[in-house]
């Protein structure tokens, strides 16, 4: 199909699409003429994909490149997809986002794998071990948990470290749920598109359903 | 104290300071000279949430400063202030993110608001009534499961509708328990921040956690 179509059937524009062709998350069509490439149906999938990493899962460029070499590699292992997945969304949050359209003030680097000590580290690692969590020192997810418990202290705020039980508890539930989608699927390029889609869309999903919760819980307690 | 020792104390770099105070994230201190202003703990301890909403929560500028105006406000209503934490984060996640340093593709908007008849939309309904949750059709965290079910549902997948009911035990329970951090407040002014902060913070904090349990369970699984 032309550029044209493979924009209508993808619902994404064709500027765009350029710009994803430049940036290399789109393999380039087959050559017709010097102007004119052809695409296929796999070119509207990947669009799709793209445009769910990256509008509703709120991943930036480079961490969508990092994603999708990840889904297209056939020899690496599903674990690793999980842990790049785990990565790509873990510094889309823990990094200072660019900020558009104004001067940008000079942030200050934090990287995700510096996990200092701290009541952020302290208080995990004592969930670690009370739930006997099998979970390397390196896990992405440990970062950031350490990192908004040691802002919220930071803040003054003891709250979140009360019910962090509690949200523990929650995190195995959905995690649990997480590696039954895995197990749904019999082929491994679709097992990984569903570990690094899941993981990313799984994040949104969730905060979702925790603010309809939450109007719920409120409206039956007050 | 000059701006300096409020850098020191708080952290945050004077060029950074400087451009909080441009954009209204920081109160003007009391001006000492045309080039010097005195500044107080009230200034340290706001620098720190400009910080934890913008570094950890992920939040941009025009978000934060929603945010500050609602835990300012002493006159507005704790439900509405949770609305307006909720409106914030929600918008960062669903709105496309400006990219950083490089030509920005033209972006289709989305509006969070607008919450279309689809598969997303369906399987939400049907959680709400089965699970009887009296959730308003405008909660901000509704259309924000419903965007990202139907983004998975044009990928192809349907694995995420199987573990909703999952997901939305696992939300409950994290409800449950950031309803009981702001019953920990006495004070207002305390109680708005916490429910600002909780629920900016209480994503990252669940991200994190969701990651170890993915990696936990996978461990205990495989």
């Amino acid at each position: 199909m032309r550029m044209s179509e493979l924009s209508s059937r993808s619902g994404v524009a064709v500027p765009t699409i350029k710009f994803y062709l430049r940036e290399g998350l789109l393999p380039a069509g087959e050559r017709l003429h010097p102007n004119q490439s052809s695409y296929t149906d796999a070119h509207v999938e990947r669009l799709r994909l793209v445009r769910a990493l990256g509008d509703v899962g709120g991943l930036p460029i480079a961490a969508i490149v990092a994603v999708l070499a990840a889904v297209d590699d056939p020899e690496m292992p599903l674990a690793w997809k999980f842990w790049i997945a785990q990565r790509a969304i873990s510094r889309s949050l823990l990094e200072p986002v660019e900020l558009s359209g104004r001067t940008t003030p000079p942030v200050e680097a934090t990287s995700p794998d510096a996990v200092v000590a701290g009541p952020g580290r302290e208080a995990v690692e004592k969930l670690r071990t009370e739930l006997g969590w099998t979970v390397d020192d390196n896990n992405p997810g440990r970062a950031m948990a350490v990192t908004v418990l040691d802002a919220y202290a930071q803040l003054g705020h003891e709250e979140l470290f009360t019910v962090l039980p509690e949200y523990a508890r929650a995190a195995l539930i959905v995690a649990g749920a997480d590696l039954d989608t895995v197990a749904l699927q019999s082929a491994a390029p679709s097992m990984a598109e569903v570990v690094v889609v899941g993981t990313v869309l799984g994040d949104g999903l969730f905060a979702g359903l925790r603010r309809m919760a939450q109007e719920h819980v409120s409206r039956v307690r007050y």
